[in-house]
């Protein structure tokens, strides 16, 4: 798998949000490798509220750490 | 996607918590792009008590980050 | 909504346990804005323990906030 | 109901552990108020293994936050 | 119960993340005293894969207690 | 079981997020120690959405300790 993370460092919050999506998102690609299992499986969970509502969660996760390491950009 | 999250400060720890609410609904919208799909799967989860709670606890994490970005508005 | 949320400052840990439940319980209110049907949905996830223990996750994760912010009342 | 948490500092780290177990419970107990529900449920709970997960989650949580408070009793 | 915990501080990371699978361990046991009880439920999730995906993530709550404990074996 | 964790020191955010996916494994190779049964096991949740969701938290959640001991590669 190609280096998707080269640093937790964003010049903005939003940035950092988006960094979050990605490493949720290839969290899953790292267990289920196989890109059209992963599109079909996708329309799955998308119309299913538990199961964005667990993606959400992630996502928060994953912000409090790239959060935390751009020191919630304050400066 | 626009950008929603221009800083995580906020005057004070109400404004926090509507941030909080508003990066939870953000992820939502960011995995179901359509919004008459979130809108009818929004009835869905506001009715079912199970993910109710599973939402409850998304804000709960993005107000764990918004908070120690504030340093919990001690000041 | 009215604001529910002041200060995370609490002067004890038990009356920072409290306002971990208030903030839990309102988190359930902005999503579903009835009264009434929240009041439905409580008399639910009352008598049914997995909704119980996940109620019960989101006070910690809330807990974890407030304690931080109030240097887990050490002095 | 009593104040159940004076303090979040314990002697020791075991018994920091049975704090935790404490709060857990507690928690159950604010949003289920009526001790002859909560038993019956406990039955249900104490042999359902997803549910005794759930409930090791909580524990976990708890215990992070008075692991911290006491400094992960360090000294 | 016997005293688990009595000390978070452990010498390598790996003996942490032993740690770590103990005290999710004994969070179970403390929920369900029974030991036969407690047997019989474990041949269930560790062949569900659910419940065995939920029990890595008390894992890597506890570890994060411990992992900050030992300021991260960064010495 | 071999020792699997010498360090939480990496070198970049990218082995980092690696070490994360190896704890989040080793931690369902300690509980189910057949490698048969999980071989079996890997199957079902890499098509489940929900528990490859769940297996994405368990990631987000170990990372959020190593990016920490790494002080979120900063320098």
């Amino acid at each position: 798998m190609e280096n998707y993370l080269t640093s937790l460092i964003t010049e903005t919050p939003f940035q950092g949000r988006q960094l979050a999506i990605t490493l949720a998102r290839k969290s899953i690609a790292e267990i289920q490798t196989d890109p059209e299992t992963r599109k079909k499986l996708r329309s799955d969970y998308a119309t299913d509220t538990q199961q964005l509502i667990a993606s959400a969660q992630i996502i928060a996760l994953e912000f409090q750490t790239i959060a935390a390491a751009n020191d919630y950009w304050r400066k």
